[in-house]
């Protein structure tokens, strides 16, 4: 690939008239006057000159790349929260380089070690492992969602808590007497935990005993559900539960799917709310109804919060708001 | 982030009582004695020696960075394409840049531009616009689905004609005597454009009378659908049409809905198969009956022809087969 012919700096320093210090700070961003700036720039223009980023990034140590570390690109939330985060960071004249980890220790660390080796700039994680020994405090990182054992590493996150507050208050509001609390989740603590807390929380507010499905696992995930639903279903075809807040918007999926499979009618019958504001095709519908993570804006948090040059300033901890979207699974606001 | 105290390459030379020369040479993978080569990485891991990415660019001219250009990571298809790409160069100790285009010219062309600045070594485009003029033989790339105005761009896709075919014979083996075929697409050609080819094809095969609806627009989908299923409907409430072949899964999806609320049964009045292959939540279940593209097998395509050592021979067209899967908006083979 390499171009033997290509100008050199020199070539560039010769044609504008000026020295080669001068080119090289033009290039690296050095303050030079105006008009020796704009001989420089005409130049390289003029020659074709293209910058060597290996020769730059002797100079400046620098890349201009971004590594996000996510489980996977298949899961609507993560692809979405790449999106997101490679445009935010477009716009600051950062590349993205996706690393997906399948939740594996080794690959997240192997991951994490690209900063040190000088392959990027910073680091964005979504990790399922408990790798805060392995992050040095030199390195610019922002973990979404997960919590590292150490105190220095900037955490942003959705408000959790609130998110399990609203769900449950809204259900309440929409006429639930007793709503149930699903989760299947990783065992790596997170903010994402607090969705429980909210839950839990609100029930003891309004005197309402909980029903929780709780699991650390994925595995057989229908059959956890049935047999949850089994157990609080009597013989009259009625349940314990006339509501349910799941921690994500797919396990609230699979339940309306097995509950619609045993007669049940959403929102007539069980009213349903999710976590996290999935779409369908990534932009149509909300698959149900659902506390909405504020995508976006949890992208642009990341990135503005790791590239900020106020290093020993930024925050600890950053939690976004998130909101109730109708989508189907629950009483309209009208029909209470 | 520049660690000053970090031991450097004539460090470890003095540890491993080697030149400076043989540890450039193990650095670079150039070949050595093995016991050189030993005592070199029994020093690098004794001293914790970190390769200076910049140095060794610098050399070998490499940064084992590959880009991917796709309009956006929201689509489940592209995201998809995405994983499954990260994935195949994983295993080939290449990283992914993931770029954004938004289906925009200029970030096309910009993107295009990142091999020829060093940037990365080779790319792989999804891309939407006429760029073929911006492509030097130089540069490793393969397009996907895309034609580009050379002859020289390797170009991965599904088999389309095929999939038109095999879309067109399942609703007629299915029952159907009179499929239509709907498409909102946009303008550029490209190798998507023969699943409609497929479906006249074998209309004309089985002397039916083609129905058709082909728009080189987005907007206003829900409306121009509307419009055609009325413009096929008689009083008696019934349609021209009893299967629909739809160049995409979310167009199939929408039709069903549309058609549902107009009080039709899917699939007893009308039969509807899609293409792309996309999953609820990425994994789950298939929205609608579909032609599956194989989507793991096309990234595997593009990374192993990307990389392969012999350009001169690589394929400039390369078609993988796609099939039929059933999803809800068919009716059974057993009950045909």
């Amino acid at each position: 690939m390499k171009n033997q012919n290509a100008p050199t700096m020199k070539d560039v320093a010769k044609k504008a008239g000026v020295s080669l210090g001068t080119v090289s700070k033009v290039i690296n961003n050095i303050p030079v006057g105006p008009s020796y700036r704009l001989k420089v720039e005409q130049a390289i223009k003029e020659l074709n000159y293209e910058v060597n980023t290996y020769a730059r990034g002797l100079k400046t140590n620098r890349t201009n790349i971004i590594a996000l570390i996510i489980p996977d690109n298949i899961n609507p939330f993560f692809s979405g929260l790449a999106h997101y985060i490679e445009a935010a960071l477009y716009q600051r004249k950062y590349k993205l380089m996706l690393c997906c980890s399948d939740g594996i220790r080794e690959k997240e660390i192997e991951y994490l070690n690209l900063c040190s080796q000088n392959k990027v700039d910073g680091i964005i994680a979504l990790t399922y492992s408990d790798i805060g020994n392995y992050v040095s405090k030199s390195i610019p990182l922002v973990s979404f969602d997960r919590h590292f054992d150490n105190n220095f590493t900037p955490m942003v996150s959705s408000d959790n808590y609130m998110g399990g507050v609203i769900a449950t208050e809204k259900l309440i509001e929409l006429g639930c007497k007793r709503p149930a609390f699903i989760r299947f989740s990783s065992s790596i603590p997170g903010e994402a935990d607090k969705r429980k807390d909210g839950y839990f929380d609100t029930c003891k507010k309004y005197n309402i005993p909980p029903i929780v499905l709780d699991k650390n696992v994925f595995a057989q995930v229908d059959k956890e559900l049935e047999d949850f639903i089994c157990e609080h279903e009597h013989s009259d075809h009625t349940l314990d539960f006339d509501g349910i807040f799941s921690n994500t918007d797919l396990h609230a999926f699979k339940a309306k799917k097995i509950l619609e499979e045993k007669g049940y009618r959403i929102p007539e019958d069980v009213q349903i709310i999710g976590f996290d504001g999935i779409r369908q095709f990534g932009e149509e519908e909300l698959f149900v109804s659902s506390i909405c993570q504020p995508i976006k804006e949890l992208a642009e948090t990341c990135v503005s919060i790791l590239l900020s040059n106020e290093q020993e300033t930024r925050p600890t901890l950053t939690l976004l708001p998130v909101k109730y979207e109708f989508g189907g699974t629950t009483k309209r606001e009208k029909e209470n």
